[in-house]
């Protein structure tokens, strides 16, 4: 069962052993996905040349890939990794980012997910529906649908890769081919933050990293993300999205076991 | 006429409906340009691969050109997004970013310009007085130099490409072959942040995206650009660059049409 | 000797001369670093083009090379930038992010250090030392060792390339063939910020552009780091890391001799 001491469990693991992750990210999110891990306690590498990347995951304990900025040699680097990551066990967190916008990231989609099925994938409605059928057209980065518009979506790419899949919205949903988790955390400036989607990938990926079980990392991860939001939203110093991003960061960083039980909203 | 009722009108129409504003964009000016167009109320997403850029615009309400951190392969890329994005009439707005310091630069600007006419180009002096004659050099990105002293070029610009002309800085001139538009609007602390004129940018997109009149759209992002700016710098948490560029956001997010009308100084 | 009123006149110095200092860095950590300059008074420049770097050196004051995120053709952009710098005598700032992380960067490190022997090597002790014996592996851009393990590496990297070295930590070590140098400025939450190491290297390259003297350079940089931190974190609006990298902005921009005299830690 995941509750607010499972999930602390693993925080407290996390700022113990400080895992490496290793993101091969978008360049709009690099800064802001560095900061979130460094203030949940672990510690962020980029790295995305082809010839680099394999050296990398031999010290990193998750591998996060992110295609909200995709090119070719990007692409090829990525697949390097995911293999590399597969034959080390290194669990792999995928973020599908504008999926079904364009060509480019539909194909990304099916050239990666079979190189090593991801552990996680985590996106918005929109992207998971676009990963699960690529033929779909979806409006960028944004979602305006609700994240139970993609369960179907999510059982199929469960099936299929047996991945544990994150739909992010008002309500997260989190389920693999056993059960469906629903975390009600977060506040409404989130979405207004760029990045921040990139963000929850990111703790996923850390929580993975000393966690086995992905729906207990992915959940403790969206968890954790929604409850330091509302910390943040609720901190003298939030009035809008500018200050929300960096009371966010300070809330990641000062997260006590007291915040998350009297917050965490989670079925 | 260019009301603090018409900016209203625009910055109403881009809560609404929330245009999408594709971006090739230097690197360092990402992050920001995206959470300003989020704070703003229109939706930001990156895209710069070759084979990415024309898919990206047929779901595009603007295309932001931003040559801040340029090579070959995404000058390639900034051409084939300008071609598509003028066969669908979608409006180009350039950022010569640095324009003068480099051959490369200069280059950029000579093949990108004619490939479909920018529908506003927006710099500071130096970068405006480069773009119109290539032979300048420039020192980098800061603009010593006054607005109005490239108005000469600006006008050069406005009859060769048919743009709508915006020179940034203490004034910022907006201008077409008809119009000269002023805004007086901003603070010192401005040119202390880092991207903030690609920012700027980023809201003439925004704006253009809902309003055909390229020199209401400039005049009006330029306008909402210095309102916010002078809110954040009187907010009580403004105390440097750093807390400035936060309360700049959250001034953007929260900006209301009293603000407007009463800090509006543009003739 | 370095004092608070050397230090001073440096910084005096570049708020009125506002050299640019070019930087080819790592995709993270750009918009701290060209923030940090903007906050100093200096002035900030990136380009990463084979065809574009050397001509951005007949304008630069100061050339940063950073390895946080490298790949091939951005490694021979680094070396051409590095000839161009040694031919005009700009002084070259090396930031060996993530050395002994991976071949490609203990590669680089082998080509791009005799292409033209640093002014200024800045690094952690893990970095230091990997730079100097490339044959250590890192653990990513951290360090979890002391500024001391890494001054016997140090002192030959002083000796082959007549560097100057800056080894940072909780004491900072600045040393050349004659002297050595420690700052006990700094504050916790630096290292919980990411960028902050390679906002450290662009100031040591601001402090050159206007001083003679790498050591000099370096330890005044070093210096300002680490009060700039220190009244961070005492600022009433510094709750954890998000806080601390806006109020460190605000406190390199708001800095005083005042500041400087009553808390530098230097000998």
């Amino acid at each position: 069962m995941i509750t607010s001491e499972s999930i602390w469990q693993d925080i407290s693991e996390i700022r113990e052993k400080v895992p490496l992750v290793h993101s091969i990210t978008n360049y709009v999110a690099m800064n802001n996905t560095a900061n979130a891990l460094l203030s949940l306690g672990a510690s962020p590498v980029m790295a995305h040349a082809e010839n680099e990347v394999e050296d990398m995951l031999d010290i990193a304990g998750a591998l996060v890939i992110n295609i909200g900025t995709l090119s070719d040699p990007w692409i090829r680097a990525m697949k390097l990794a995911i293999e590399k990551a597969k034959s080390k066990n290194v669990p792999i967190i995928f973020d599908p980012v504008g999926a079904g916008a364009t060509g480019l990231r539909n194909n990304a989609i099916h050239v990666l997910f079979p190189s090593g099925p991801p552990t996680i994938i985590r996106g918005n409605a929109s992207e998971i529906n676009a990963a699960a059928a690529s033929a779909a057209t979806t409006r960028g980065v944004d979602s305006t649908e609700s994240s139970e518009s993609a369960l179907d979506s999510a059982r199929r790419l469960v099936e299929t890769y047996g991945s544990t899949i994150c739909i992010s919205g008002a309500v997260d949903y989190i389920l693999d081919s056993e059960k469906t988790v629903k975390v009600y955390n977060g506040h409404q400036l989130m979405p207004k933050v760029t990045a921040l989607g990139c963000t929850a990938t990111v703790l996923c990926a850390a929580f993975a990293a000393v966690n086995e079980s992905p729906l207990e990392a992915a959940a403790g991860a969206m968890a954790t993300m929604g409850v330091a939001g509302e910390l943040a939203a609720e901190s003298d110093y939030c009035r809008g999205p500018g200050s929300f991003q960096i009371a966010f960061l300070d809330s990641l960083y000062n997260l006590k076991f007291e915040d998350l039980r009297g917050k965490l909203r989670l079925e």
